[in-house]
């Protein structure tokens, strides 16, 4: 690679934005630390909605450019795939084929059998790849597994994940997520993972449609919960919520045999009032971009690290395939009200 | 009955010593408000432990006798039974048929059928039963329910559960406990059906002995996770643990339409302290009694009320049979892998 | 003295009647260790008004007696007032003439000159002598002087205590009251000394009148700071109000060389809510009886446990004059608007 | 002025740096809102240390000019004084002098008197001049302050303002800091009057050197209260200390008619570990940069602001004033002992 990597972004709709503009912000000319400006360049972003593309590369120095171009370019040496869903799984293989590290969004693709697929096609290429779980690099829960893997609590023995949206997404959107387990669940089954230690052996999940009755006729859920179990009998428990009166409510919560380490929400401020009410604070954030803005910097720190050092990006594609796995057990158990069984990893 | 209500305390250990002291304080002589105080006698006292009980009977001015004086005595208008478990339904239903009000510490009996049995026979005696689950009683728990049924949060959607006893009890006990879910979940399954205000329909529990490998070699677990559904969908999920090094943890958290309820834990002391290594609190308090003590004094006085007022008890025996019914099925759950389906109530 | 301590209480209105309820509780009838169980007799109470006597003395098993007897009975070992503040005094010189034992009510006199005479007398007398500054028993107090004690955060360098009262009491009880300073910071000049751990060479405050300008037409205020210094140059911030919506509030901070303790209010339960307003706890406990319920137990266990092992009972009378002399020192400064200098003790 | 806002920042330190690079994030390159973005050019940095100057021009696309050029020159529109205190004055006229609008940083001068003819010479230039009180613009103080002005706890009656620094600085900075009154607890002085509402009339304090003796044996202070009384009779009270070993401390607290409003800190993460210690958090940011990183933001786009509206900026240079005033009164009642009077606003 160049002495400056340069990345293309595909996709500048919400979240191609934000990372967009947190690698322009380490492209040398604003803020961040000497090792984290030092040669990286926002070269192409890539839209559909020209004026969308314009309009941000105007603001970011980039370049407006066609997907051919963006994967292509023999000047790119990542690409940043924020288009979506149905089209990460070829756009990835694209860029690998041509020699480009790839950062994909989640989900690598609805279908278990297509993403082995597309792990295959890319271990083949040889280029690195690195799937948008963005939470694990969430201040709190990244100290909180650091801690964890320090052995400050001991062995794991429970771990419990909780999520709650402020509110439910357009009923349009639910009717093409997935499914809750897929769609949002997601997220908590790669945090269990990642805080577990070890891959689940079976998977029992139960839910309702309790927030919008339209939910459950359009045949999804909004309110579930799940058990994972790992070979050696440690346990995870997951609650997931289209609704919380209070915010974007995002909490683990990790039991070790020497004791608990847990991490929760943000307010705006600080501000404490004391009336004959009692004792009242903020909600937590309510809205997810804000909620993990510094989590969303420093994925993408991460993943320049991860090319400029050489090491294998994290989490990986192969992360993507089993939390995918994980939903795709959760969504039949949901259905079945059987719990179902996977093969240890 | 006489317009004193004289009580008799079967079983002086741990718990029954404790209901007789609270009962002593409520006599009259000492503590309470008027209306506690007017008209409560401990008569008796009575234990197989003859110096355990003539102890007691001393320090609270009541008199030690067997067992058949305790329960048919003409002067006695209610027992309060904290024998071993395996006598309590004996006891309960001699007690009914010689016309007293009993209440019983938990469980009525390790035998959902011989549960069922006993309150056909004390229905049929008519008289008043109550059963022990004193968590209800908690200042804490106690107002999260009556705030939940004020509709602050609207309707329940899900309730969570969370126990750890900071130690396991000594192997003996555990072998003759009937296992985790009878002997410590039963009181989370309490809570649940308190808080979810819906009667379970189906129960899916998983569990491993991960604190001590002899207590899984004694066939019983220490870490559990249990998730209840009910008719209308509406969620519960329940965790429990032999051990929490940080005291013993007892929380509840429950989601409704409009937001959340939560309690927890008690510390000994409000002192924070701040140092280079952050702030730091008290741990939560260690041993049940201490935790429960006010429970315990709350509990007895609206067993006391239930019999000034003639309004039935609560917790009733049906309340004991349909937590034991939960931790049965529970127990098979967690031995086949299956969710376990109940009948509507 | 006997082996059995007995006691009467002289006054028996709302906090007389606390000390021969815990007196009673530590009797052996109810309760308490063995060691605070052993040889504990409330013998006698007394106060003019003789049906409030009785009332306390049926409930308690004690016999309510005039002044002359409760104080002269040769039965009696300590002496408990909580009579009006007049008669404090005479009281103490009474009993302590009597070769009582003396736990008094703060203050001991609303004159530093006529404590000094008291003290004097009692000394001569050679009678163990206690005053009520109960905050010194508060479970969290206690514990944060325990650990400033045992060099947890090093030096002393700042302490800062707020007292805050719920409301104001009734205008008549404010014009007897000596003023905020005698009848309200005096708590708080005992609390700072306590955990300065220095005598205050300096004093500084200032006041207003501004919770109800009746109090101030009554020539006292009802919201005030002050500042103390001692002779090494620690600092102390006290600050006082009539009022707190929120409940009682009764906090410490004290800063060392190496972090900082602090301490601070109790609720009625650990009930948080969350909802579209934010998170919201219970104000804290409204009333001083409740809030120090503890305290006042520990407070007279603590007299018990000095006359029964000899050593000299904390606080002392000396403690009582030197709070009263901060609140003589605060007053002037208030009037005067100069800091007033202390001889080092 | 011209369709875009064109600044030059005079001296590139620490705080200059912080300033500069938040103007260019706001000059239509980098994040931030639409209205944010629009019309600001950072044009000009200017600082002795050339290679300083040389460095930021270049990372943030401005020109390193001459103190004179970044005044002089038509084509700027306002100035950021960030140069040592003892040039704050002359600066902020000749920038007022040649019609720029002046954000200088505090103090305006370490002379009161200086600091009113400066401020009468820009009044007479008639061009807009802000204070660097960079607290006020930290979101949860300012959230406080709202929620004051809203009238959510009545009026005001008592302040509590407490600053610690984690360590004290060098102390040939203190030697030349005008000591911790004029240095340190100016921003507590300004954060006293933006809360009270009202100008103080009388001040006390006092102070010792309990972190480094070396701090007195060079004529300064570091641990230090003051106390403030308005006309009316609000109280504030003030606690400083060059030492907090779990971080920068900044903490509020505003008691009123119906209630209280606090802020305080923020932490690195969420984190809570519960083990048998008790349960831990993070300590305190450290660093006052990152403790008020989002107010210097805040604050400058305050100035940004009101040059762009038209409406006068806030803090004033008489803000400024006030706060310095209050600073020598501190300094000499520390001195004398005795409390300072002011006259009335």
């Amino acid at each position: 690679m160049a002495d400056t990597l340069r990345f293309a972004v595909l996709g500048v709709g919400r979240i191609g934005s934000i990372h967009a503009r947190n690698l322009a912000q380490r492209s040398g000319l604003h803020g961040g630390s000497e090792a984290q400006r030092s040669g990286v360049t926002l070269a192409y972003v890539s839209d559909p909605n020209a004026a969308a593309a314009d309009a941000i590369a105007a603001e970011l120095g980039a370049k407006a450019v066609g997907l051919d171009e963006a994967i292509g370019s023999s000047d790119v040496d990542a690409v940043v795939i924020c288009t979506p869903t149905d089209t990460h799984a070829e756009l990835a293989e694209r860029a690998a084929a041509a020699g480009k590290a790839v950062f994909c969004e989640k989900p690598l693709d609805m279908d278990s059998a297509r993403i082995r697929r597309l792990l295959e096609n890319v271990a083949q290429a040889g280029t690195p790849l690195m799937i948008g779980f963005n939470r694990r690099f969430d201040p709190s829960f990244a100290a909180l597994k650091r801690r964890l893997d320090s052995g400050e609590i001991g062995e794991v023995e429970l771990v419990t994940v909780l999520s709650r949206d402020p509110a439910p997404p357009p009923l349009e959107y639910i009717k093409r997520s997935g499914g809750l387990f897929r769609d949002m669940m997601i997220h908590d089954f790669d945090m269990a993972r990642f805080l577990l230690g070890e891959e689940p052996v079976s998977v029992y999940a139960t839910a309702s449609a309790l927030v919008d009755p339209a939910i459950g006729a359009a045949g999804d859920v909004d309110t579930a919960v799940c058990v994972l179990r790992t070979a050696s009998g440690r346990l995870a428990q997951i609650s997931n919520s289209r609704r919380a009166a209070y915010g974007y409510d995002q909490r683990v919560e990790v039991h070790g045999a020497s004791g608990m380490l847990a991490a929760g929400n943000r307010t705006a401020t600080t501000v404490t009032a004391a009336t004959a009410q009692g004792y009242a604070t903020d909600p937590a954030l309510h809205f997810f971009l804000e909620r993990y803005a510094e989590a969303y910097r420093n994925e993408i720190d991460s993943f320049i690290n991860a090319l400029a050092t050489g090491i294998a990006p994290s989490p990986s594609g192969m992360d993507g395939l089993r939390a995918q796995i994980l939903a795709d057990a959760a969504t039949e158990s949901a259905r079945t009200g059987l719990a179902v069984a996977l093969p240890a990893a």
